[in-house]
């Protein structure tokens, strides 16, 4: 399709007052030739498939320590501000910073690393830039559940993503274990688009990015597409996540007394930048859904 | 050592002002000879070492079919004492129906069951009776997590346990899947007790059944006894999972579609029968601690 359709609303939500699941209108996979692809064929199958694809052990040793020490300095909010800091509602222990690959330079090179970049250009057809980055902690013990959303869902409503031509990478900088509440992922779930219910709330962004209320998925969708399963994104420290920008994921809780931490890039296509939100209301922050720093990685 | 010695306490707790860790003072295996054990060397010296052990598929087919039907009707609350039931804080969904054993025959025939009561006699290395059962329905989307705790540290203080020669079996009724809040067992920590602090308020067990706050473990504690790492119970519908009384386990949130529903019985040694409680206050309620039908499954 071309750009001008861009403006076009192919992924209503919260307007309807019934929740509707209807069929993706876009490739998950967008380049066309698989030649030069920077990820084998059953890998990209898998993603296509599946809606997600873990790179084991990208990086590791010396790499994957420099990579923890420098997640460490920004987690002591070293260069940090204030404003793009996530504190957990009852300990104010840092849950997020976002904006991270501008504010940490080591960071910053991590999102343009070849090994993710090169990637993200492939499965996206396009160059690509950075629509939000962030830099999460997960506290052992007190790590609370994290409801099933669609990424793209909130980007489209609230940020103005006209296309689902867009991902997740997320790298792992603890180990993501059975108990320590890992990523899940509803299998295939990236096929189908869930409009939820609910007028959009002003400024929803500052209570939802603690606990979403708005734009999440009803019991009866998530369970019609859990019919081809859940699945845990389990991998060691140093491995990547990489997952569709429209699949269903969220997180349980973590009793244990392993933290959970990543540094998480959403790559977007040059061609699919932001417009005006679909919601109609103000666009989001500049540090959680970026319109000034349009530049490819 | 001897019967006389039951009546000293042998494991404080809820005394001093600090946690403590001191080492279990009783064989995790009872039977010295294993002549004619029911499980095999490799199994016995798993349950020895890590405190657990998983059989798997025990329940297969229409005897599972039966087994699931069985608790359906009992979930349904058919023939069921409502002073029996365990509902969710929240939504008032059954959550556990105790004394189960003797409300259902079906469920009975189960803890009698000699793939079971077998595997009871033999790691007990005595005769075995009930000491407690339910049927646990934890449902898909709202289960919460479940905080760590020794089981024997209750069942000693409040109920008078002397030793730790009893074990649990928990036949799963559904598949225990990474996603749908599984149990969780701290790999090895059954041969350490974990002293708690703070005493018992009166009928503490009115509360703790839904959400324990006294006789919970401390966070240093937890984490010096996970170093050996953290085991999830992951098993089919129809499998048994094995655990030693005093091991730490507990369960995070299920966001799963997926209910987590089994039938859990404790096996107490007969030489072990409950004294008085050591906190001193009276007994917990037959229903969940049982000193009127000390018989021999």
């Amino acid at each position: 399709m071309s750009q001008a359709a861009a403006n076009i609303d192919l992924y209503p939500s919260r307007i309807e007052p019934e929740p509707r699941i209807t069929p993706r209108q876009d490739p998950v996979v967008w380049s066309e030739s698989r030649a030069g692809a920077p990820i084998s064929e059953t890998e990209i199958a898998h993603y296509e498939e599946n809606g997600y694809l873990i790179l084991p052990d990208v990086f590791v040793g010396a790499e994957l320590d420099n990579l923890i020490a420098a997640a460490d300095v920004a987690l002591a909010r070293h260069g940090i501000d204030d404003t793009t800091v996530i504190e957990e509602p009852e300990s104010r222990a840092v849950r997020s910073i976002f904006e991270i690959h501008r504010q940490n330079e080591h960071l910053g090179a991590v999102a343009r690393d070849p090994r993710l970049a090169n990637v993200a250009r492939f499965l996206l057809g396009d160059e690509a830039y950075i629509h939000q980055s962030r830099l999460n902690y997960k506290p052992g013990f007190e790590g609370k559940d994290f409801w099933w959303h669609s990424d793209f869902e909130t980007w489209h409503i609230e940020d103005g993503m006209p296309r689902m031509r867009a991902l997740s990478m997320s790298v792992m900088l603890t180990d993501n274990l059975v108990c320590n509440g890992p990523l899940l992922l509803v299998n295939g779930s990236h096929k189908h688009y869930v409009a939820c219910v609910g007028e959009t709330p002003r400024e929803h962004y500052k209570a939802s990015l603690k606990k979403q209320e708005y734009g999440v998925p009803d019991h009866d969708s998530i369970r019609k597409l859990s019919e081809r399963g859940i699945r845990a994104a389990l991998a060691r420290a140093g491995s990547v996540v990489i997952f569709d920008c429209n699949i269903l994921h969220g997180s349980g809780s973590n009793i244990s007394p392993y933290p959970r931490s990543n540094v998480f890039f959403v790559y977007n296509a040059m061609s699919n930048r932001c417009a005006e939100p679909f919601s109609g209301q103000p666009p989001r922050p500049q540090h959680i859904a970026n319109r000034a720093h349009i530049e490819p990685v």
